[in-house]
């Protein structure tokens, strides 16, 4: 028998801003830089990371953060989840619960990459062993312009209609291979959308097809939608806000609906399993609270008779370590989840190599914890992007307004 | 980083049977003599151990899990509980989900005080980590009969009314200082059962008190009670059998209902919510699939708006402890679990002041793995009182039927 010492001895929080190309969506469009946390974990010999959204450690809080979380045990996360969830409290009473748990899911993620290092083993073991060796990921397709404003054309460039769409997915699996796709929608009239669906769907017909117009579409819209793409949706994502728009449609159409929108807390699944508007829940660890709370949710996916597969926001290699680890562990996952990895790869703080898509999917890691390298260099070089660039949160509206000023966020648009 | 070796080379499955008193209940009254499985694993250098239904490892299938199990990993127990679901799919296709269920949880307890004991961390953190050092216990009361037919009296003597019930009460809390009631009901006529929980509430009126007939009492008469306790009851535990029949009751007595009979799988789950059978889910790893699956059921109830707490049959200390550990890693769990420690604790496998109850609680154990020391000799011993006895299933209603042969389980009784 071994003892191994846990305590943590080092929290170190890093803003990162790393290259986004112009990608459209309900919102707006991706601005040139995107924004994530890593955190750093030192704890007894080894090093661990964890990334979380731009905005999961707002600045004020990381100082109390670290003097309460030096000293703790990286195998107690729950006691770590409170501790986090007192400090936030104090500081920031003007948070919500769901902001608390994007905060400490970086932390968690770390803390389990420690537990696993310090054990010898995969995270994927700290949740019950991976189910699988290989996880799926879809080809997620964007709109989006052929450059950053003032800038050059991207290497993707433009996409801003069917022959664009099918050009870009043509290249996506090509490169990474995926065998099934997402196409971004919400960002153009319904009618390109809906046409740039039919041109994938007959450009890759044995591949499973889903389309989200992040809550975009009125109601009227989105039967229309549903009607025109008929038999050629594997599932629909958030065509229109909230719950209850979401179960009318769903009793009107009767197509399979996923959500990463109306069900994003806990107290929000069972009105959602009441008026049966959401047959797939797209967990997301950034905000669901960690890899085990994740784990949960897909054991009350399971209870409540609903589908699981997993959401993404523009991210690093730490997060596909992570979430692939969780993708794994989870027995009723049975879709392709979503990444937006291969659109931010390049700046990756996990060197070239480290963690690749192949075949559509991603091998689960088998060394200790996340089983990915992280180089302190690059994440030292992309805080330093981060400080230059003066950012503070997303907006992709702002940006689209300085290619397009009448452009308003409000939705329902279309 | 140190690496361990997790493989299990060593399964072995212990039939137990120990002393039981005349315990009555709905289904007719204890045997003297209980059965328990015990499960011993070797993995490393380290021996584990796991506690089951006494029905939980059909002997016909332990060859044929001993030789799947061996050289599986103990860190990857979702694995081995596809291991243990296949073995009896192909062996005892007879066999529901919640059987191999049963089957898995001692495997899975043994698995993770492996794991804990290759660690050298106890299994609550295995969990995410125990948040509180205490596991508060309620004083599980029963009608008993003052010795087995043909016996002696038992130290405990007989309870067959409210005074017997307050005496029982009183030596129970005098001996481990619980700050909760249970009464068993369901064995006497209601006039009794009522008189019996309204004396307890004089005797001891800050006590929380609960009553669980088992589902004996028809609609009718779980109103009638429900109206005689009103405002002596924490909740109403099974007054009636199914679902449905909680769901009316709950509607027209406005009472907290708990179950362990009508939600006891995840399919039972949705229709319970829907219908608003059920307040408070009373869990139990023995037949909810082990520990991990334990903690998922209690998120399940956080998400669909039941509380949680926790169910027993008579047992042993090695499931004392690892309902100890489950219990503290759970956040929400919010009344005293139950258990029969206090009938049985004298057969223990885990040696006297391995693990007690003191001011109604257990200390979460701190050592490795569950935490406790299990006598090898003593498992034996219980093994041979089992092979000697003879028995196979519980059967509850026969024993009764040996002193009062007019007696029937058919339910609803009063
Ligand atoms: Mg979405
Ligand atoms: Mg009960």
């Amino acid at each position: 028998m071994s003892i191994i010492d846990g305590r943590i001895t080092g929290f170190t929080v890093y803003p990162l801003a790393f290259s986004d190309p112009p990608l459209l969506n309900a919102a707006g469009v991706h601005e040139p830089l995107a924004l994530r946390t890593v955190v750093r974990l030192e704890a007894g010999d080894v090093v661990a990371w964890g990334e979380g959204r731009g905005d999961a450690l707002p600045p004020d809080v990381v100082p109390a953060l670290e003097a309460e979380l030096l000293g703790l045990d990286v195998f107690a996360t729950s006691r770590i989840e409170s501790v986090v969830d007192g400090v936030l409290r104090r500081l920031r009473p003007d948070l919500g619960a769901q902001a608390r748990l994007m905060t400490f899911a970086p932390i968690e993620v770390a803390a389990l990459d420690a537990q696993g290092k310090l054990l010898g083993r995969p995270v994927s073991e700290l949740l019950g062993g991976a189910l699988r060796d290989r996880v799926d990921y879809s080809a997620y397709l964007f709109f989006k312009w052929a450059g950053h404003i003032g800038a050059d054309d991207d290497e993707w460039g433009a996409a801003l209609d069917p022959d664009g769409i099918v050009a870009q997915a043509e290249r996506m699996i090509d490169r990474y291979g995926f065998r099934s796709i997402k196409l971004k929608a919400g960002a153009l009239h319904p009618d390109v959308e809906v046409a740039s669906l039919l041109a994938l769907a007959e450009a890759f017909p044995g591949l499973p097809r889903r389309i989200d117009p992040n809550g975009a579409w009125t109601h009227d819209t989105a039967l229309d939608v549903a009607r025109r793409l008929d038999g050629v949706l594997e599932y629909l994502e958030d065509p229109v806000l909230g719950i209850d728009g979401m179960s009318r449609v769903h009793a009107e159409t009767g197509l399979p609906l996923a959500t990463n929108m109306c069900v994003v807390e806990t107290e929000h699944i069972l009105p959602a399993v009441r008026s049966d508007a959401v047959q797939i829940l797209l967990s997301d660890h950034h905000y669901w609270g960690g890899l085990r709370r994740t784990k949960e949710l897909a054991a009350i996916c399971e209870a409540t008779g609903m589908g699981v597969s997993m959401h993404s926001n523009s991210h690093l290699g730490i997060s596909l370590a992570a979430m692939t680890h969780v993708a794994a562990a989870i027995p009723n996952l049975a879709y392709a989840c979503d990444t937006h990895y291969p659109w931010n790869r390049a700046d990756d703080v996990v060197p070239d190599g480290g963690i690749e898509i192949v075949d559509g999917a991603v091998t689960v890691p088998t060394g200790p914890g996340l089983g990915v390298e992280v180089d302190p260099g690059r994440v030292e070089e992309l805080h330093e992007r981060f400080v230059r660039s003066g950012r503070g949160a997303r907006n992709d509206g702002d940006y689209m307004r300085r290619g397009d000023p009448a452009f308003t966020d409000a939705l329902p648009r279309y």
